[in-house]
C-alpha cells in the first residue's frame, strides 16, 4: 500500500511509516490512458460510480479485458474548507428565494476519484459488474445440498487474494488485527471498497484462518468460538483504531457471499453500505443467537437470496424448477 | 434534495435550459471562498454529499447562517473516456493478485460538484438537515419486557389514520387489495413514500385488521394464518395490480417499527428502500419459518435495532444501562 491512504485521526503517523513503500512501487500501474472502452458495464447515479469494461493491449500484442471502477470519494471534513476557498470556478446555476444552486470545479487534488483496476479479467468478473434484473430465491437445506452445493463445487472462483492475506503475502500492513489461532482465529482488514479517508464509510473484512468453511451454511456450534472472536474483538479492534464503538457498527455475514471463504463484514451503521439490505445480510450475533440455540439452524433453515439473471446458479434453480 | 432520486440525464439538461440565466445573472453569487464553517451538520458518504452550517457576514456587519450542501455528480458516460485519458496524477494504492486501486486526480472541468446554497438560513433548516448519531441496541426480551413494552405504552402515538383505512374512512380507493376477515385478514395499499408513477420504488404496506398487535415481539404460532395470508395474497395481488412477480419483492417486517399497529412492508427488489436494512428488516418469510419452528421464538430471542441519539427510547436504554 505505498502512497497508501492516509486515514484521518492520530495514526497518521504511524500509518505512514507503517506503509512498505517498495511493496507496490514493484508493480507497473495499469495504462489507464491506454483503455479502449468497450461498454460501460453499470452506473450508479447514487453511489456515483461507473464500472467499465476496457481492452488494453497486453505484452503478446492482443486486446485483454479489464473491469476499471470508477467511484467518487465521500468528501473529508477537514478537505471542506479547501474546497470553498481554492474551488478554481464557481458558476451560478440558479437562484429562487433563499436557494441557489452552483457548478463547483475543485483542484485535482480535492477532487479524488477511487480507481479500481481488475486486470486481466475473466467473463466471470465482466458479468459480475454487469447490471441485471434480480431474482429473490427461498433455498432450503435441499436446494442447498442439491443445487447449490453442486454449483458452488463446480465453480472454481480463485480466492487466492484471501489466501495472499491469511498469509502475508499481500497487504500484511493493512491488517488492522488478527487472532493467529488457526481453528478459531481470523485476520481484520479494511474492504478495498474503502479508501480509509473517512470513517463514514468504515468498511473492513474479517477473513477466518480455517479453510473449509464456505458460508452461512457450514456453520454450527462448532464455531461459536470462532464467531464470538470476531464478534468481541472485531469490536474492540475497530474501537481502538478508528475510535467507532461497538454500537455503531453493522457485523454481518452475507448469503450468497461473492466468495466462498467464510469471512465477515464491518461497516459504520450511519453508511448505507451496499449488500446491508436484509435479503442478503446476516447479523453475526442473530448468527450466534441461532446456532447457540440450535446448533443445525443453518442445515434446517431456508435462506433467501437475490440472483442476477444471469447468474448460472439462478439457471440451475431454473432448471430444477424451484424458481 | 441532495439526497433525493437523481433526475435522468435528460432532466438535467432541461433543468439547466429551464435555470433563468438572466434572472441569475442578476443575482450576486454568494460569497462562498468567505464562508466561515461552523460545523458539518450532516455527512452522507455513500451519496458522497455533505452538508455544512455557515456563516458569512452580511452587509449589516453581523454574521448570517447559510446552509452549504456539497454533492459530487454522477458520471456522465461521454465523459468516461476523457477522465481517463486527461486525469492529471494516478497513484497506485494497493496491489493484490488481479485486483488493484488507484487514487485518480482529474482536472477540474471533470469533477464539478452540485452546490446548493440556503441563504440566510434558520435554525429549522439548521436542524432539518443536522444528523443525529444512531446507537445499535440489543434488545433481550427482559429489555423489551422492561424498557421497550412500558415505553411504547407510555406513548400515545395517534393510529387513527391505519383506523380510518381499515374503516374505509380514508383511501378507500386506494386500496389494492383486502382479505376482510376480522382475525386473518388485512389490507393492502400503497406507502405514502411511493407516488406509483414507476414501479423501480414501488412500495406498498399490508395493515391488519386485528388491532391488539403491536410488533414482531408480539407474534406466535398463532399468527400464522395471517401472515401467510399476506405473503401469498400480498404477491399475487402485487402480481395482478402492477405486474411485478413475487421474486422481485422485498417483503417485511420492521423492529422497531414506526408504529405499532402490526403491518408489513411490500417494496420493489431492486430498490433500496429506506428502512430495508438488516438492522431494521426482518423477511416475512423468515418470520413464518421462525414462528413454525417455535411458537415462542420472539418471545425469546434478543432483536437488534438502531436508535437516533434524539429518540426518547435510546434515552430509556440508557437509563437502565443497557446502552
Amino acid at each position: 500500500m505505498a502512497e497508501g491512504p492516509r486515514p484521518k485521526r492520530k495514526h497518521d503517523e504511524e500509518e505512514a511509516e507503517a506503509a512498505p513503500h517498495d511493496g507496490a512501487a514493484a508493480v507497473a500501474p495499469f495504462p489507464l490512458a491506454e483503455l479502449r472502452l468497450q461498454r460501460v458495464l453499470r452506473e450508479s447515479a447514487r453511489d456515483k460510480a461507473v464500472f467499465l469494461h476496457g481492452q488494453v493491449t497486453s505484452p503478446s500484442g492482443e486486446g485483454t479485458d479489464a473491469v476499471v471502477i470508477l467511484e467518487k470519494t465521500p468528501f473529508q471534513e477537514e478537505k471542506v474548507l479547501d474546497l470553498l476557498k481554492k474551488h478554481t470556478k464557481l458558476e451560478l446555476q440558479m437562484h429562487n428565494d433563499i436557494y441557489s444552486t452552483y457548478h463547483l470545479y475543485p483542484p485535482p487534488e480535492l477532487s479524488e476519484i477511487k480507481t479500481t483496476v481488475v486486470y486481466p479479467a475473466t467473463e466471470k468478473h465482466l458479468q459480475k459488474y454487469l447490471r441485471q434484473e434480480v431474482h429473490l430465491i427461498r433455498e432450503t437445506w435441499e436446494d442447498y445440498k442439491n443445487i447449490t452445493l453442486p454449483f458452488i463445487q463446480s465453480q472454481s472462483f480463485s480466492i487466492q487474494w484471501v489466501y495472499n492475506i491469511l498469509e502475508k503475502k499481500a497487504e500484511a500492513d493493512r491488517i488492522i488485527h488478527e487472532n493467529p489461532d488457526p481453528c478459531d482465529g481470523f485476520v481484520l482488514v479494511p474492504d478495498f471498497k474503502w479508501n480509509q479517508n473517512q470513517l463514514d464509510d468504515l468498511y473492513l473484512i474479517a477473513l477466518v484462518h480455517r479453510r473449509e468453511v464456505k458460508s452461512l451454511r457450514d456453520l454450527t456450534a462448532e464455531h461459536l468460538p470462532l464467531l464470538r472472536n470476531i464478534l468481541q474483538e472485531g469490536k474492540e479492534a475497530v474501537a481502538k483504531r478508528f475510535g467507532v464503538p461497538g454500537s455503531q457498527l453493522r457485523i454481518y455475514l452475507h448469503y450468497q457471499p461473492s466468495y466462498y471463504h467464510l469471512h465477515v463484514h464491518f461497516t459504520a451503521l450511519g453508511y448505507d453500505a451496499p449488500g446491508s439490505s436484509v435479503e442478503r445480510a446476516h447479523l453475526l450475533a442473530d448468527v450466534v443467537d441461532n446456532l447457540a440455540m440450535d446448533s443445525t439452524y443453518y442445515q434446517k433453515r431456508a435462506l433467501t437470496f437475490a440472483l442476477r439473471a444471469d447468474e448460472l446458479l439462478l439457471k440451475k434453480f431454473q432448471e430444477a424448477g424451484r424458481v
